[in-house]
């Protein structure tokens, strides 16, 4: 690699692997390249005329490659007072295409990040089961696979707006929300494995995290498409994600996905956890609160412009952003540059998949003036993403506290004359 | 990260980012652990029980997260002389599900890897247009975009297995194939903004590396469904895949989708480049040579079981593959365990896409006798993937050369009664 220092060059941070540095907040979203070398980083100069030197040699990478170094975006950690039972946000503003690239998946965790050895790795599956049995990942891996693009979404994503805008950006609004190539073994044919007794109804899921978390699982959503995922974008799952095995249940909330998989327990009632009993249900209006609401409901979200952005001046835009629902495919996405006063059909760029997300756009010609720009999603089953006042008439009006998950109203994206772009409630 | 060192553990490297180390070779194919810790790594300790202690910390990784350190699968560059202008493949059989992980994505450089600032870097169209245009990368980035799953294959993938089977693994054999999601702009979009004059019927694309890499188009590809690709797995194209911006022709030979891409200019004619005339052409029989042969044909490979694997023994084997045609869809998949006697229907797993690998299943019940494993293609023009012996009838006998481009022959795995599996040409 080059390291002379001529004038006509400008020296650069090679920032080897995930060195991505630079400081991040929610609060602007925007990251800085890093200012100095993080670990495993080098200096070198980019020439002014790539073509008059030898590029870098292949394998100097050791034979798995890392983005360039001029792309510093990253995951932002919410500002949460334990940096382990903590969250980071993907940076959707920067996405292309539909996948989330494995590196800037959004995280929860609940007791960090364990480290396990996939040799030493098991599933245990038992309970009301004809024959319980255990599952080493070489075991897993023989039987038979499918492969699936899903959306994994938190059940706490957009919760902060449920009362007045507090984010600034995307990332910060909608960043709990994140899309992979997932493959790995049907329930199904593990039930078929073991064998499942009469009345056999729910399905208790436990990971190998330090917080040992769990959740129960209708045995008819185990059975319709439930998969034990062991890969991710085309390798294994990442560490973040739950390796070498985590649940993955197509359009449920994202909790109910449980990582680092090491048991199923069949059962004919719900285990009442506690992360379904006091921490993810719903408090509605009268003070009663809505236990197991699983599926994620249609969505979207306008990712350019959005908050913090500045577009240059009037004229031509790209609107684009994803939509996505938790109970089947979706069917339309309409804009509006008018806070909902009237709604234009956008372009679906790819073919809906089912409980995955897909981008639209949208052609706007901005005059210059004010604007308030939304997005609406209809899935399949003919559901149309709320406005906030639709849904608090329904949910009641909390104020932004664990008990307000599953938050899907239309997003608003405040354009002013100067072209500055602001989260507002409209 | 937990640093003790407690009897009850094992201690595991801990590669940060791209640092996966570790011998490879084409030879084996395995890839060993590193024995060293490499740039950027530590050494830390793995629990007997992860559920025992708190895990590792959100943000630890940068915000930008990397594989397992227990995955040390890379690429292995192709034993050339010169490892500037070299190739690495793809570990086909470690992969999952349809698309590449980007750091595994195979290589093929005339001149090294480029380091290019996107702020400073341009596309420029000119030549036979109505008005020449210069565009940044944001200018790009600003026009309507697509987003499309298509796999690149080298015109030289399999190239060293014409006369006799060379490579002991499906990495050394089919491993310059790799499929990602691309995200870019249409050509057809460009020429609207540069307008094309009549009789413009070539475009020369060249590339910003040191050997300033050009092919000429025929202006109907071009239009057809060119991308100017600047997005992959829904983050920036990677440096070894041409960042900030490559030319995307689904279908066609590797050596067209021009990385690194500068320069569009539109002709009436092509401009016979070194790499069109002495180069990427194919010897005929009859001493004449081929000129020009863009499209991939249909080709399919099993990866497992595949070269240098061993089955622990007789049973139900889940074999996989990919399938992929250059000009379409992958139709149907049919599976031979008998050289070639008899062949059954593979199931695909997915919905077959245009120009794109599919991976394919089919359960094989193996009864410890020697047994030659072959797979088929047939792709929606009807056209069925030949022997090795049908195409050297077409296209006549030549030894290993840089002239025996496009073997697209059905490769054969022989699986011995110990269960070795091994290349063969049956």
């Amino acid at each position: 690699m080059n390291v002379l220092h001529r004038p006509d060059r400008r020296r650069f941070l090679f920032a080897a692997g995930t060195a991505a540095g630079g400081a991040a907040t929610l609060g602007t979203g925007v990251v800085q390249a890093a200012e100095k070398a993080p670990a495993g980083a080098q200096w070198f100069d980019v020439p002014t005329d790539p073509t008059k030197e030898q590029g870098r040699a292949v394998g100097a990478d050791g034979g798995y490659g890392s983005r360039s170094q001029f792309e510093t975006t990253v995951r932002v950690r919410y500002p949460t007072p334990n940096e382990n039972t903590s969250w980071s946000l993907t940076p959707l503003a920067a996405l292309v295409g539909n996948i989330t690239p494995s590196g800037l998946h959004f995280e929860r965790h609940h007791g960090g990040i364990p480290t396990i050895d996939p040799s030493r790795h098991a599933l245990v599956v038992h309970g009301m089961v004809g024959t319980a049995k255990r599952f080493g990942m070489e075991d897993l891996k023989r039987l038979p696979s499918v492969t699936r693009n899903h959306f994994i979404e938190c059940s706490g994503n957009s919760l902060t707006e449920w009362k007045k805008p507090t984010l600034k950006n995307v990332q910060g609004t909608h960043g709990l929300l994140s899309t992979s190539e997932w493959t790995g073994v049907l329930f199904s044919t593990l039930a078929r494995e073991v064998g499942l007794q009469d009345g056999a109804a729910w399905v208790l899921a436990e990971g190998a995290d330090a917080a040992v978390m769990t959740r129960s699982i209708p045995m008819e959503k185990m059975l319709k498409d439930a998969m034990i995922a062991y890969g991710q974008n085309g390798e294994a799952i990442r560490p973040e994600q739950g390796y070498p095995v985590r649940l993955l249940l197509p359009g449920y909330e994202g909790n109910t996905h449980i990582k680092w998989l090491r048991r199923l327990e069949v059962s004919d009632k719900p285990f009442m956890t506690r992360e379904e009993t006091s921490k993810y249900t719903d408090l509605m209006g009268d003070g009663r609160a809505r236990l197991f609401t699983l599926d994620m409901d249609a969505k979207s979200v306008i990712t350019f412009p959005s908050g913090e952005m500045r577009l240059p001046g009037p004229g031509v835009y790209n609107v684009t952003g994803f939509a996505w629902s938790g109970r089947g495919r979706v069917q339309s996405v309409d804009v509006s540059v008018n806070g909902g006063k009237a709604w234009y059909p956008a372009r679906l760029d790819s073919v809906p998949e089912p409980m995955c997300t897909i981008r639209f756009t949208f052609p706007w010609a901005w005059d210059g003036q004010p604007a308030i720009l939304q997005s609406r999603c209809t899935d399949e089953t003919g559901y149309i993403q709320p406005t906030r006042t639709e849904l608090i008439a329904i949910r009641g009006d909390h104020g932004p506290s664990a008990s307000v998950y599953h938050l899907n109203a239309i997003q608003s994206w405040a354009v002013a004359s100067d072209g500055g772009v602001s989260n507002v409630h409209a």
